[in-house]
């Protein structure tokens, strides 16, 4: 804790005095366009990854960046009915990593006696086990990882659709959704092309639509 | 999206490189010896704030940075099992801030018929109104929503020792929770002092403990 | 109720004779390939509007056959799973109806303190009026009551793909979800067509698939 | 699906016009006297069996034809309170059958693994196996399920009963429960008589009370 | 709080040692027959009410003295599976009484704000209101009242058939249910008899069987 | 029951007439100032023990003394806030007990099948284990139950300051929270001390206060 408290003296006296205009303007509200939704895991740094500033994007964390389907009783549900209808985010992304320990708990479970609650939340990421055992009966422990944690993704994506404000968000055409993987060890990201059905580098666009996908209403 | 999608080459050609050898160690497991609970407000940032790396902070974010009393069914739970049982964190930081618009909502609640989920999540700081109502009768909104926020901290702390890898880490005396309120216009950071039963700057000790209090098992 | 039994006795003696062979073969198990899941409304009689015989559907029935999302503690996803899972069914059909009550509901809803299991009920079907009020804001109320069945069989398309075993099925290509409109005064009904994102009538294709769109794997 | 196509094509060309007036009057409302619960098994053809039309029995579906135990957040409460509360009805039949799977699976549970949400569901009739370990100690299998099927009625005739609405209509004495076990094989109906606490045929009356039991409040 | 420390000083002085043979024998372990359900509420003792000795009454008491239809997650549940399946309790006593100040706030409810947990508990006994509306639409408050408490006792009379052990001793007549209310300001308890349907004061039998109805599984 | 028909014969006829004034004054409206939480083991009896007259504790039992962690839908909250924030009671005294069954069941799980809701019951106690694996790693068993039932009513007390009326009520100043252990065999009651953190006799003091602690705000 000590490392912390020094953290926050070194980013008070050497770090705030450059950004106060900033800081000072956030301290009447905040305006983020995004909702990044990732991992609690600590190698993730969300701000540096997309060198966004503080302000631009509202971040909820968890251990596995799961979204259960929409219960009206769970924080996720609150926390993201905040950010579409009370803050207004235009997107939603759900960004996975490489080497998620959530994940590989989702292939290999532990114990639950020790872990009741995580045997529990997990159960909100059955379908990917039963998705990969019937799609990838024969692929090796790492490949499997890196699939699982693509088919993580995919499914938080169909479960953010069960949410009523994401729905008429979708509905209305003024909310899209974007699934991605973070590979720690190369820096790179990689967003779901539901055209293409699969995942692959995010590149720029002239017509400043970046590589977002365009989300569309399907059955 | 574009300007995230611009954020993540930067970060890949530009920033990446200077730091491939944390990320290539990184890539092979995580040993944070912190878990950071806070807000998904898009003003934090909390490994700027904390001036740690990638890896040193387990992060969970929420509206409102909610703990709610143990129930082995939230995601709340599963992510603090994680954190303490299989990483092995031996501090937990709860961190509230200025202007939180959640803790503003708990105060004036938002229609339920528009936010049927955050209604039921603001039911899990039921007691800071309480408190508030019966301890500042007389406050002004400005000072009650600071006050709130503090109180908001303290009643999380407690519905972190409900949680049973928290009791009993804290009672082995290998688990520290610490309390703590950011203020986004000034950059500080306060501490709750349980002797003093207030909160108040972050000192740093000469004897290595930084100003993190001793977490005491209570009645 | 005597009605009821003077039926069953006519069916036994009069009836059931011409189809022994078919009971006596149903006796020895079921393998029906479609699921069809509509209302519980009276009008409603699947066989007789399918022209299917004893063994054809399974069929699951609630006021105003919703499907909440994902959560395994409820008796739509046992019954879904129990579809899936142990019979096997390839083709799971959502069929609301004109003049459901309620769908009814949704719009105009019942006192809670009256109907507090039916209130809860349709917070299942929340997405509705949300999605009703920002598309169609001008609507008269019988064009908006067409619509809100529309929407609401949509939705519980949506909430079908986070079920397990249906996320499961569509991975590998063998379950199709289809959503369709039964139109009680016309014996009409529309099925929705995911290409033109609206519902049509249902037309025979020489090809064998029927008007059954494809059901894709979506973003 | 095709089929189900073709069946809704002839529904419509060969069967619809001569029920046309039928149709055209139910589409003002519906007011079924009889709620009608049974298992979503598709042997099971409600209207056939009681040779009933469209309009005459509001019929609600599940796997193993369980009705919980009042529970204000199951879709089963919500339907059932529609039932008695919104649309009046005087008699609720709850009607097993032979040879149904779900109460199979609660003499024989499937692997929770892969059935966690009906592991979930059977836990519902868990008195069922209680009650025939104790009672029936030495039965054969096909014994053992026959009478499990019976239970199973009984049981949720007294799941029923917790039902404010239920309850409500049962003191006044406006409505009626009755039990019924159908054996697909024979065609044959047997109804539960609270007087010889045993099922039997059903009988006419010529008092016009068919066999249905008088239902009494019990302690 | 001294008063009550000044009780177990004086209990243990004055009292213990003329029943330290009990106390020693029950250190051993329990075996009451009985299991006693009743209000919290101070006025009840029911040691002194059955003039019963400590191992006589396995007591469970919680504000309105309700059973909630079973549910494996409620503490009354857990209780209730402990007294007949561990302990093996033969006889169930609901205990209801007069100027029940839980069954008051069914027949006036209490803010929810305020009483958000109360109100909650009250749902369970939903049905009571519902009933009196229904069969005592004229009744004055006070006869309300009184009509209430017993109507409440009936219905945890149904609840308790709906929990597994209970449906299982019944089914096999090793368990009895009987349903009391206590009049406070004059002593009496009296009985419900279901032949008569009505409560009654308890009478002795010669016959051993004291005024405890039998027990009928009813439907 | 022919027993307990006799007692109330008994109390009525020969107790009742002593106390008449007493009960009639009761009748009019109960004022305790302690909430007495406590097992529903036979062998207890608070009034007896306290050497409290009807009137003077409102009592909450179940089996293990267990207050779970505030949740708004279960009966011990509702009881909490019905003592609290209605009645006002000044003090809350959770009271464990020596040879507690389901204590022992903490330490020696029955088979959740025989025992589902029981075993959902425990997980409430799920820390109690885990501090006794930890601190205890030796202890033999007849010791670690004793320890267990201490550790079991620290929990309680922790789980208590979740409940909003008891967060309230604590920082306020204007309520007090008590651990106690009852040993059966020798009448003795040890009471938590949280300056020396272990149980030890009550005492008397002479200034009023009793042996009850004064309850912190702790962190
Ligand atoms: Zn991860
Ligand atoms: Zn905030
Ligand atoms: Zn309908
Ligand atoms: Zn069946
Ligand atoms: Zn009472
Ligand atoms: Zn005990």
């Amino acid at each position: 804790m000590q490392r912390l408290v020094e953290g926050l003296h070194h980013f008070q006296s050497e770090i705030f005095g450059s950004q106060r205009a900033l800081f000072e303007r956030l301290a009447l509200g905040q305006r983020p366009e995004t909702m990044f939704i990732t991992c609690a895991d600590s190698r993730i740094d969300p701000n540096l990854l997309t060198q966004t500033a503080p302000g631009e994007l509202f971040i909820m964390r968890n251990a596995g960046n799961f979204v259960p389907p929409y219960n009206p009783h769970s924080g996720e549900a609150a926390t993201i009915e905040f950010a579409v209808a009370a803050i207004g985010v235009r997107d939603i992304v759900v960004c996975g990593h490489s080497h998620c320990g959530a994940v590989e708990a989702i292939l290999d479970p532990p114990p639950p006696a020790r872990f009741p609650a995580l045997t529990n939340w997990l159960a909100n990421a059955e379908s990917t086990p039963r998705i990969l055992r019937d799609k990838y009966p024969e692929a090796d422990p790492t490949r499997l990882l890196n699939v699982a944690v693509q088919e993580n993704v995919l499914m938080q994506l169909e479960n953010l659709r069960t949410h009523p404000v994401v729905a008429s968000g979708l509905a209305q055409g003024n909310l899209n959704l974007h699934g991605w993987v973070y590979k720690i060890e190369t820096g790179e990201v990689f967003g779901y092309d539901p055209q293409a059905r699969q995942f692959g580098p995010l590149t720029l666009h002239r017509d400043g639509e970046g590589a977002a996908p365009p989300a569309a209403r399907s059955v």
